[in-house]
């Protein structure tokens, strides 16, 4: 029986809004919230062909039979015209149905219609949103527009204009720029003293005609590999778009290292790096804010996280120190530059927030995806992974959080394996070996495969040794079925024949080892570090692309993880994008992250005592 | 008996540096100080000539006959080597005579020698400089260099670059901004971990490489006529050497009216007015680091004061509605913009204070005055008047201080006067008109006089009423001696014959007489709004340029100041400028300053009761 796998990409599938124009008679119009897409239709569809229609990718696993019970949207008009469908009634509880809530898969709509999709609903939306509800619960954000009626300037009250606008609020402590100053007289006068500002804190950093616009925050993940960006609506904290663009860093190397090299041959080689590191958020922004009416100039604040490298990239700070030991950053404290001086495009005088890096490895991505798991909040012993070319580990014991970072290498991205790619088409991404040999295959796009990536290399190498073709040191069974010996005479398994054969070599094996063997001894070494054993551990708690398509039983086959109860193991996506949301949306998440770094030890792995044991001991197979 | 004068000139008189290079034998070196000049000597050498060839004019009244006493100096070496003279006896006392110092023009020197010379002896620190005392008890620069020599990170100890710094200064809350923070890697890499940082309250501004440099400060009165510019010595908040400079916004106008009017032409107009005011200011300060060794990144902090449009004109803020009615300032908050900001040469990071402006027409060199003439510090009553084209006049009575501000007009800077002209060379500046109709003049540069200046036209008009060539109506009398009769059959009075006759018609007569009353009303107005009368005013302080040199008794002659003894009118030059250094030496200034602000009320004149019949009562001969 081959197993049904879902593939929730990070590749984020909204499209721009497509405005359809049907004939002038017989059309019908299906606006979306919260996007406010619309859709003119000039025939009656299907309701998850409108969203898709509408280029809003609704999840769908079974292709719309009703069977998944996933693309729950709510019907915000007529919903008493569309009774509930068997399906609806097996997927949907009564009270959401009577709120009008149905599967888009059982709608028929043929007139003028108002839908809402749920964050869940949308591919996007499940893979970037894990702890939504948390957002939504601590909305304070540290912008705030205000609109202002203003009495005008006379003989009897000559007071200025800004000192005008400090009584109307009654805060004698507000300030402001002088870029906002030297637009506030004719914008005054020229507006009947009918005016929208913008207020950071005590701070006036922008002025405009009195106009109705939502307040919008950028929250962004500069990842190695991928850059996330959200756009957040900052009355709510909901996440009204998302989307994902490659690091144009990549050009100068797949490995942090390579790039921080490239870094260091001059200051013009790595402020390259800062302005396309900068030019992939605005253009990303950008494409984000088209797609649902908006402009950059919408965007009020921002907040930015990333590993440490990452971190000193987009701020411009030199990363020289960051190549070499002892590897330590130029700054550990928060920082919030202004959008300007870091060429964000944006809402004139919106500001950066940058949270704290804890180490050189351990950056604010880490610290973002701490505070969005909730580390610091209980008293469990927990464990964090964020699997990666760099893998950070903290570990939580009895209010003590202590964080390490393990050079894991690439090879769960696939990189520096024979056949390895990323998770794109044609990659195998999940592999599972019968009792008898036979070997099942899942792969992306469904079409034939041309490579493997790091969910499929995991469960390659964790079949292969519970089919004992790999022994308890590592070594392939030349004699195992699909073993055959390559020009060196080294023996290579083969998962996939066929036009393009699909190998593991055992160089290939040797790197999965080292990879998770890394990752063993940063788990072992902070275990013993804060003295427990894995009887002790409550929750692992893995974010992260490669994390979250794993599977965890295969990560314990091969030894990554300590073997716990998998009830005990939860997978959160990209929780540092979550964390990025909180910050961007809420100064109070601001100041308990800040709170966090301050409790969070950093713990050097290689001066750490037996760490050639550990290692040892954690690559084994 | 021609009565002397002594004219001293805002025209500061600092040249620059002039390194004479003597032949390389038997040549000898004076060296200056607080500014360093050294002059090289081939002769014995008269000490004030000395001085003059360094380029430092002492204050010298006799002309080096000793009969002054006015041109002491410090000797710092082998001052037992040149014995007291009768004059230095006369003039010095023992104390000071035992630490060395003597009158400039007793001293022959014929070595090496090291002499100071004290600011009150230079003709700069004369005028400039008045309350300086002051300065020096409440020396506390909002900006402070530290030097940090940093143990090296390590494996064993791998917190931040910057948390270093923290963690050395022992302050948690220290931050700083990007390009300091781009800067301080390699800076502490190549340097030896040895460097300079420059912090203002908590954050750090800048960084260098440890090196020995004085903390400058830079003050600026920018006056609607002249710009003046004041080097400070931060470490003790000595005034290192002047300059003042033509304001250039002249070429748009003589009156600020015109110069608003030019800006309200559009942004491109407003905006030249802001980059020439500002391009004076970095040429001026630029001269004058040039003059004592320094460069303009020498100054690490800068405080510039003006009348309120001048104030919008430096910032670059929108001054249309100071153009019209009510006449209200865009803010009348201190302001603290980066000098980069405005494009003023100095240390990167450097700020700019802009204290408060009070309203329209009351700007922050009016509080700088006030401040500096210690204003609300006690309970008597007291009248401020800063003398120019808007006269801004302060009444302090009981706790209370309300300033006015009247349209006194250019009269007493020459404009609109048939001769009249600034005080410059050729400008008579002051007249004497003897029981017999015999008149006596000063002219500047003690030459043929080609025009009359304000003290001179007061002094004019003053002793044509005493001498009743002038009426109590204020009518020239046509049968006076010395009046004869225009064109027009307008009497007009003759002050000199010869080549180039310089006359004061009925006309220009008006206009002194309109100028003088505008500023009476004031005055007039302020008594009897605090309901007190002239009797009780305990004194008069008088600032500017024109109020320094006019005689006071002919100022009460014509009606302009109210009569009170003469022993209770001060006159303290341009305190505005006093005001700008001691806030630019002290954040203390500064918070006393915005406190003093906040109890000044703004009396508007042209809206109070019986505006009408004060202002005719005022402008009576």
């Amino acid at each position: 029986m081959r197993v049904v796998f879902l593939r929730i990409g990070y590749e984020l599938l909204l499209g721009c809004i497509e405005q359809k124009t049907g004939p002038d008679f017989m059309t019908f119009t299906i606006e979306f919230q919260p996007n406010g897409i619309r859709l003119e239709c000039a025939n009656s569809i299907n309701g998850l062909d409108a969203a898709r229609q509408a280029g809003i990718e609704l999840i769908s696993v079974c292709g719309g039979e009703g069977t998944c019970g996933k693309c729950v949207v709510q019907l915000l008009s007529d919903a008493d015209e569309h009774p509930p469908s068997d399906a609806d009634k097996k997927h949907i509880t009564i009270n959401k149905i009577e709120q009008g809530f149905r599967l888009a898969c059982q709608l028929t709509i043929n007139k003028n219609a108002k839908i809402y999709i749920p964050d869940g609903s949308i591919i996007e939306g499940q893979i970037l949103q894990t702890d939504g509800e948390d957002i939504f619960q601590n909305v304070c954000p540290s912008v705030k527009k205000t609109t202002l009626k203003l009495s005008q300037a006379n003989l009897q009250d000559l007071i200025s204009d800004f000192s005008r606008i400090k009584n109307e609020l009654n805060n004698k402590d507000l300030s402001t720029d002088l870029n906002t100053l030297r637009k506030l007289p004719p914008l005054l006068r020229e507006n009947d003293w009918h005016i929208d500002i913008w207020t950071r804190g005590n701070e006036v950093f922008h002025a405009t005609p009195h106009q109705k616009t939502r307040s919008i925050g950028l929250a962004v993940d500069v990842g190695s590999t991928k850059i996330a960006c959200y756009l957040m609506d900052l009355a709510n904290g909901r996440t009204l778009t998302a989307k994902g663009t490659p690091n144009p860093q990549i050009a100068f190397g797949e490995d942090i290292m390579a790039r921080l090299g490239y870094a260091m041959q001059g200051t013009s080689q790595a402020e390259e790096l800062f302005h396309l590191t900068i030019h992939a958020i605005n253009q990303t922004a950008l494409e984000m804010c088209q797609r649902i009416g908006l402009t950059p100039e919408d965007i009020d604040d921002i907040c930015i996280v990333g590993n440490t490298a990452m971190h000193h990239f987009f701020l411009n700070l030199p990363t020289g120190s960051l190549a070499v030991s002892p590897f330590v950053p130029v700054t550990t404290d928060p920082l919030y530059p202004s959008a300007k001086e870091l060429g964000i495009n944006s809402k004139p005088g919106a500001g950066v927030y940058a949270p704290p890096v804890i180490a050189g490895f351990i950056g604010s991505d880490h610290l973002a995806f701490l505070y969005a798991a909730g580390f610091g909040e209980d008293s469990r012993v927990r464990l964090g992974i964020d699997i990666g070319t760099n893998t950070e580990i903290a570990l939580q014991v009895k209010g003590r959080i202590v964080s390490v970072s393990t050079a894991s290498g690439p090879a769960f991205e696939g990189a520096h394996i024979k056949y390895g790619m990323r998770a794109a088409n044609g990659a195998i991404e999940h592999v599972h070996i019968s009792e008898n040999g036979e070997i099942s295959l899942q792969v992306i796009g469904d079409q034939a495969p041309i490579g493997i990536c790091g969910s499929g290399i995991l469960d390659a190498v964790a079949q292969m040794r519970v089919r004992e073709i790999l022994n308890h040191r590592g070594r392939i069974d030349k004699s195992a079925s699909n073993v055959k010996l390559d020009k060196q005479g080294k023996p290579e398994f083969t998962l996939a024949y066929g036009e393009k054969p699909i190998t593991l070599s055992q160089t290939d094996v040797d790197q999965i080892l080292l990879a998770k063997g890394a990752i063993r001894a940063g788990i072992d070494i902070l275990m013993d570090h804060l003295g427990i054993d894995l009887s002790n551990i409550e929750e692992i708690v893995i974010a992260g692309a490669f994390g979250s398509y794993m599977l965890p039983e295969h990560a314990m086959g091969i030894g990554m993880l300590p073997s716990i109860p998998l009830e005990h193991i939860k997978t959160i996506g990209n929780a540092a994008g979550t964390g990025a949301r909180m910050m961007v949306a809420s100064t109070n998440s601001r100041r308990q992250t800040e709170d966090l770094t301050k409790r969070i030890e950093y713990l050097e792995l290689t001066t750490y005592k037996d760490f050639d044991m550990f290692y040892a001991r954690g690559i084994k197979a």
